[in-house]
């Protein structure tokens, strides 16, 4: 009963198979393998974007922090979410890649309003304050960190906003395709579309080994990209197991398929936790739900071997029916069966 | 007939092996997983140093830039020898990782002369002077970049004038196990027996898919260690797979077995090419040939769909008798009949 | 009538003096000039530290930022308050100084709350958790940006948190000595008998032409700073013109006279004020009020020439009677014929 | 009889005077005082560039460091000549405002040759190997650290190879004037119309108290200046008594009289020396001497309390008639008299 997280779970025997597959004499390095252009043409065709800029990397705290080192100078200061992973889980990261630029925090529960972003920016108008942080892009993340997910038209909301600054758009798609599935639209939807500049492209989260893809609909970004990834220490010699995997992901629409099926195993996880009271924060919609529920049920599931992250409150001590909450996430692994067993402890 | 890189041959079998093992289930990301415990006792023992702290990371560059950062101040100077990976091959990763410290090259054809060190340190005495960058660690390449291998008394006399002046030693590993088996010492010999401080010890040129293992012999600087990873977004979610590569390559001393294979093609091939008078830069000392041979001799190989470097001079046109140069390198997987096939072409 | 900054007034007579009387022959450069050696008895005399590193730049963002820079390393982040300088009026200077190190915000409307400062730092608790910006320093401004000054025992209540947590204690002294007569304290009890432990001293708002003081009550930091101050390029060649202007600011308790003086225009103004019916932010402790007033008043006074901030509004166009709020600051030279001049208006 | 530096000489009356002058109520602070404009109204007229971007900061090496951040990405390398103060004299300022960029050193004596200066970028094409740095700026010392002039023919040569590669020019001018008299040429024909982008205008080594000017040929590069110039804590509140400085330089062409002054005791100290037979390093072309003469007259020139540095050796032991090197720089404060007492000791 593993629902820590989604980087936690086996990588899918698609994406295996491929890297195996890779293994077979010299390829060239650095990002020339053939595999590559396999994987550049999968996701421009993917995104409708047949100009678009793709590269790949290990992490998804690399995609981010290069994607938005390409566009924030040292004097400027990113918008995002307060609750953010940029904000909150890369140990300045950001800070780090984009040489000292500052991430100015929207106030909010999880996703941002457009009305405070636009407030944010407002703060701070272009070319007349040399004292200040100056505005940089915009940061959308998709799925929220709280499991929500912003339909087109709240993304547009936002991009709107920042357009209407002249400020590009990143989004942070660690959880893209359980996103995606969830809306129902098209990734070109999901992006450009609707004004995001660039896109952090998760696989890893999503039954990948380790590979995000970076992908600017500008690519006149290109170069400096690269540069900025050669200096990160992020361009692999061995390029071609992070194309094998990436070429795994895409073909045949394993992606999608993945994030439906971890999707679907949290909408059953949450059916049952509604059915069983626990309070929800929100209204799951792809692949995590933060939950509270009573202690005597987290100490009945930790006795069970049940793995998840509490969130506040000490689980051995307290009253039995004192609500304690749990951010409990399903990867595409995850089955019915082990739904279940944990649903069967309330 | 690849001989353009050890950066571009095939994962072992038994470290691809291992990976594959390692995708059962869920395990815990970060380096918290189990097969990294292996991993740590492993290289605790291989190298005597039960203290050591131990992290992999994807590339040699992160190793080198988070191993050399935690030993720098911004205001300092790292010391290495003129052509080293770090100066020319990591496109301002140590300058970045280090938050702006410099490089001070010291002027050689290959290894360092201690000498010469001496003499550049002496120009930057501690506490003496704020103009200038202060001197900071020294950073020794074994195998260097032209493929000679460092005794152990070179490399003492090198670090001895680095500890005279108190200074922190880093190797550059990314060959280490090519350098190891060529002078048939033990792993502890060739580092802190020899007063290094620091290892980036490389699996991914020598058989592996990309890891490379940072060895602390000071745990002091462990933390330290971790946040610079994380911030450098080289922490690994799903680390399994590293660790994993790097439990394959140690199980069974594999890593050494694929150095001596290494090693032996490019000693096949250099008594080939001393045979057909090519010139030689220098003894071919573990699997790496800098030769030059004559224009005609580079167009039959290019014409057979030989793989290298050629250094200087234009292929396809100038005298047939000039020489050119080139970099022939050896990985694991070369065999006598790709190395016969080259030298059938003199 | 001017009140918009004490950043802008003139250089009060003894130090002008001092400067010129300095200007005879040859100096040692780099702040190894004679005058040098009185101004840090002085300091050391006035803060009972006889200890203590004193360094003089030439501004207080440079005095902040190096300060912080000594006491942060790149992956942690500083407390502060929401609405302090180095958040919003150094254009990332503190990022860039620290190497991209992040700035943790207090929600306050101006002083930082004990309880609220020991909630976030409680969030990033030592040595746990790999992912976030690690506890760094805490910062406090005095007096604050809007006006107030902290006593002593609030001072305390919020060095007590850091403490607490083994976190260093920076203070933002840009208008330290108005904060300090308005308490009728020592300078030693302001700092390090509360618990700083590096205070940015300034002078340049208080009758300076361009002069901070940095002291270090751990003189261990003594050297670190010296070489980042140079790196920053901060050190003055002709460091004892610099010298001269912090000798005249301390010789005699100038200093202390020029900050009662400001003070004293402040609250005749803050009086008049009050007694005009004006809104008061905060109870004016120091030199600097907020205030809102009707904009028929405003009106008035540009009309007049008068010079101050308007925080938010038109005062061109609205309605006569709705308030609009202003920053108003005395600097030393504020008469009470000007304050006079300006209340009239109302 | 102080030859140590010219950062050490007292200021100018008529500087002095300026700053005085501009001692009297309030000025709009960080440079939007009045005499700003006639700074920046008389460069750009001294330098016949009606469209030149003019700041002031304080010091030579945030002039420097400032006007290359400018201009220089940080996976790029600045290339300048190997005793360039950039590299020997500012504690890695360069890289800490370029944000990690390198410095490529030329190997010369003194001057940069072209030949090398090309064979250095060359070996950086453009756009072809993301694994090195990239060529950026080239920046070029007039005067040199060792007291040479680059004729007009010299700076353009050097200036042709950087804009064959596409690369900008910066100016190192701490000593600006001095060489400009010791050409006789404009400050245009110094600068831009000898190909160079910025210039570092020295004013604090030539008698004013702490004033550089950053003078970009191109406009474009204003607005992102000033936001560096802030964000390093290069923006002095009160502005107005560096814009009085070099209001004071310019006026009635003081900063040529006083290079001239300077220009003309050196001459005379170098005539004195070679008449005595010291070994000169190269022919003094402005303020500054590089020569070697025996220890006795060493010996004697301290006991009568010269000031200037010993590049070698050990004044007080060994042979009386062995050669020991000194510097010897000669600001516009400079005697006759002082000259002609040290030259007694020969």
């Amino acid at each position: 009963m593993f629902f820590a997280s989604d980087n936690s779970g086996p990588v899918h025997p698609q994406i295996m198979k491929r890297v195996m597959d890779a293994n077979t004499g010299y390829a060239m390095p650095y990002g020339n393998d053939a595999i590559m252009d396999e994987v550049r043409d999968a996701i421009r065709t993917t995104f409708e974007a047949p100009e678009a800029a793709v590269y790949l990397v290990a992490t998804g705290t690399a995609a981010n922090s290069l994607a938005l080192a390409c566009y924030t100078q040292p004097f400027q200061t990113i918008f995002c979410a307060q609750h953010s992973h940029i904000e909150e889980d890369e140990c300045n990261a950001p800070e780090f890649y984009t040489g000292g630029a500052k991430l100015t925090l929207i106030p909010t529960d999880d996703k941002m309003h457009p009305d405070d972003l636009a407030a944010a920016i407002a703060r701070r108008p272009a070319n007349s304050n040399v004292h200040m942080a100056q505005a940089g892009p915009v940061s959308i993340t998709q799925v929220t960190e709280f499991g929500a997910v912003h339909t087109l038209e709240e993304l547009r909301a936002l991009t709107a906003v920042a357009k209407a600054a002249n400020l590009p758009v990143h989004l942070d798609g660690a959880r893209f395709a359980n996103a995606l599935v969830a809306l129902g639209c098209s990734a070109a939807e999901m992006t450009w579309k609707s004004g995001v500049d660039v896109v952090s492209f998760g696989g890893t989260k999503n039954g990948c080994m380790g590979v995000e893809a970076v992908i600017f609909f500008d690519p006149k970004k290109a170069w400096e990209f690269e540069l900025r990834r050669k200096r990160g220490a992020h361009l692999a010699s061995k390029h071609r197991y992070l194309s094998a995997q990436m070429a795994g992901y895409l073909q045949d629409d394993l992606w999608k398929d993945m994030a439906r099926s971890a999707n679907a195993a949290c909408a059953r996880l949450a059916k049952g936790l509604i059915a069983a009271r626990a309070e929800m924060k929100t209204t799951p919609e792809a692949n995590m739900i933060f939950a509270r529920f009573p202690r005597s049920v987290h100490q009945k599931l930790h006795a069970d071997g049940a793995k998840y992250y509490v969130l506040d409150g000490d689980v051995a001590n307290g009253p039995a029916d004192e609500n304690l909450g749990a951010r409990l996430v399903c990867d595409w692994s995850m089955t019915d069966v082990l739904v279940d067993q944990f649903l069967s402890h309330f």
